[in-house]
């Protein structure tokens, strides 16, 4: 077999960017338990026909096909990948409704596929980070404010590249729309909507021509969308748009709460605001919305999205209601590791590396390992007794720091045990039962730069 | 939209068995990473003709289609699902070979996917937890040990049936048949390997017929396949067979050292044996096979397979010998949630839920809860600030032992603090500076019967 080259789109690491991703998922999991939330897996396929229903990425759907279908109990129920997880998380909730306890507080963190023109921060298999609570018929507007504070308590311990999380309010910019007197509401957003992508007098040309605002409505859905804050001074900048509407009052008010909410994690890592020009117009979300922008890499656009749906899912009698957030690890991650903005101490888990004098004397340098290891030290023994320096120069390439040698008198029995810095050359006497290593240098870390 | 029904080979776990499933994931992932084996992931897609060159299970590999595919940059690459971990870690060596340091050792926890028809302990979607050893050129043959032992220590750690190890060695028996004069040693395996379907006759009349041995040579394939020993005695066994041969010692000695070398980890939860009727004939080992049986459920068949290969994968100027062993998680664990024969302590990760008096003093709660998680206790607030009962009731139904009380006086100011263990209902003072859980409380474990 040929030397097989990448697929595009379908990412994978080297063990040494493995570690940096298991490192970021190892924060998320103990972020997401610390705050209560549940670990949730599905399985990746879906029914077609549900998923299709749901999104408008029906083009970008992987489906499975058995090699050999012998057409009879795969007929009628054709599969697919999921393509997010939210789909299977709301089928998920429904099938187990019974069984859940509502509020119901899951993460989730899963590769999902789709059939994507890969580039970069685009794949066709990435992983993603999603925390959701969901109601049993209502669910409190303060989870809204929790699943900002959890994603941004997760996302503060990294080493990333400064974050900015932007959210906004359905409530807010519809009930703005509203009280302005917008004949269609939905036309205005998806004229805002385009805000990235167009020029402003291209916008404002929408909004006169699509959403039939007049010029002076345009002008005041503009300036809306033009408001951003780091704390709760937007309330008086839409205020002061001369717009008065009750669903616009409680948007402001609930915008207001979210922002106030995670300001305190707000830090050199990582920002918070209220921008309202943010409204995820092909999304079913019903009020807060969030996205996130990461500083340096603004053209992969929102790292993180999420918001409050009224209905996550319903069963005809009882409707769940849903607010989460999910980070798309793999869309970080690629471009980071790509660059080496974030790469491992070492390749490998091994502090240690116990070399061996002689193969007949591997079993000594293994039961030092053996012993190290009861203590929580990972190490592995050199695999060939090979002359010393061949032996450290193995831990070098791997980054392994240090290299434990076995002393033994003439018939093999042994006298003692030195351990090695090979980044320092310090060569010590050591015990076996006793020797820990730095807690720095117990496991791989992460390193920027 | 109704209440889906569960996909048949697809199975998922209520938050309860994912937790256990984490707890075991979470045990594999520790042993493995202290024996210095680095994690790594393979994209869930391969090229389809890479697949199908390997395996004899063409019929049961699902075939991906992009829903609304060009017919372009697809064309004539058509990928399906990984069916096991080894094709797409070979694909991975070869790939990646001029990155890694050999010998390269790695382990390998994903979902892999087969069309076959479902039944207890088959899936079409399943989990699997690989260990592997690769070498460039070559592989010192003591890593055969070394893969039984991390495996080994893994399992062992864990709350399951009793396990039996079951190693054979194909120099052994393929020295065996040719010091016999087995015309064709391969039709010897073939038959062989039916001795847990067929009965002794059929064999013997397979190993006439097909495999073109006299009575007296099918007898003594037989008395082979026969010999079992939980240590070195099974060597003396083989030798009484009279038969002798150069691959054939070479066999025995290297099956001594892996029965030997996993011996230290024998007790209530684990045995290993030599088994000589274990061939594995229709996978490519060239050396140490492995299989595992787990006690009361024998029908599952093997739980745990490997061994060695002389060539994992090759690139026409390098060899790349492995030897590796994969643990089916799904295979044992769906059983065994299913009957209740593990489970977890709770449902959720939460060890306290933090009461809250009133909805305008949920900020003193959070507090709280914020106090706790700094110092690594998982908690949540509660959703709502209805009557203490029905709090308390929140906490009982998910198995969350502890339920915090904040008491203020009347202007909200705090003055006091509470803990609630309501499985005892003992009520204590407590400080959110310094409280802690006992330490079987802090997170949710893993209960067996």
């Amino acid at each position: 077999m040929a030397r097989p080259a990448p697929l595009s789109g379908f990412p994978e690491w080297l063990p040494e960017g493995r570690i940096v991703e298991q490192h970021v998922l190892d924060a998320f999991r103990r972020t997401f338990e610390l705050w209560g939330f549940a670990s949730v897996e599905t399985r990746a396929a879906e029914p077609l026909e549900e998923m299709l229903r749901k999104g408008e990425i029906d083009k970008e759907v992987y489906v499975l096909r058995r090699l050999h279908a012998e057409g009879d109990e795969d007929a009628g129920r054709q599969l697919g990948l999921h393509f997010d997880l939210t789909v299977p998380f709301a089928r998920y909730v429904l099938e187990n409704a019974g069984k859940l306890h509502f509020p119901f507080r899951r993460y989730q963190i899963q590769k999902v596929w789709r059939g994507e023109r890969p580039q970069e921060g685009r794949y066709r298999e990435f992983r993603q980070a999603d925390v959701d609570v969901v109601g049993g018929g209502e669910l409190p507007f303060h989870h809204d404010v929790e699943v900002a504070q959890v994603m941004a308590e997760a996302l503060a311990s990294l080493p990333l590249p400064r974050l900015r999380l932007q959210v906004n309010n359905r409530k807010l910019i519809e009930g703005f729309y509203r009280g302005l007197g917008a004949p269609d509401v939905t036309a205005v957003m998806r004229a805002i909507d385009k805000i990235d992508k167009l020029s402003p007098d291209a916008v404002r040309e929408l909004l006169v021509t699509e959403a039939k605002l007049d010029d002076g409505q345009a002008t005041r859905c503009l300036a809306l969308a033009g408001i951003s804050a780091e704390d709760g001074s937007f309330a008086e900048q839409v205020l002061a748009l001369g717009v008065r509407d009750d669903l616009l009052d409680q948007g402001l008010h609930e915008l207001t709460q979210v922002v106030e909410g995670v300001a305190g994690l707000r830090g050199e890592r990582f920002a918070v605001s209220a921008d309202l020009r943010i409204a995820r117009g092909l999304d079913y979300y019903t009020g807060t919305v969030y996205e996130m922008r990461m500083e340096g890499f603004e053209s992969l656009g929102s790292v993180c999205s999420g918001g409050r749906y009224d209905s996550l899912a319903s069963d005809g009698s009882t409707t769940y209601p849903g607010v989460g957030i999910s980070f798309g690890v793999t869309r970080v991650l690629g471009p980071l590791l790509a660059r080496g903005v974030l790469r491992a101490s070492r390749s490998v888990p091994s502090a240690v590396l116990v070399a061996v004098t002689a193969e007949d004397a591997r079993a000594a340098s293994a039961g030092v390992a053996a012993a190290l290891r009861g203590r929580g030290v990972p190490v592995e023994v050199a695999p060939s007794a090979a002359k010393f320096g061949k032996q450290i120069r193995h831990a070098d390439r791997r980054g392994i720091p240090y290299v434990w040698f076995v002393q033994t008198d003439e018939d093999g029995a042994v006298t003692g045990h030195e351990v090695k810095d090979i980044r320092s050359g310090a060569q010590v006497p050591a015990d076996p039962a006793t020797w820990q290593p730095p807690a720095e240098d117990l496991r791989p870390g992460v390193v920027t730069g």
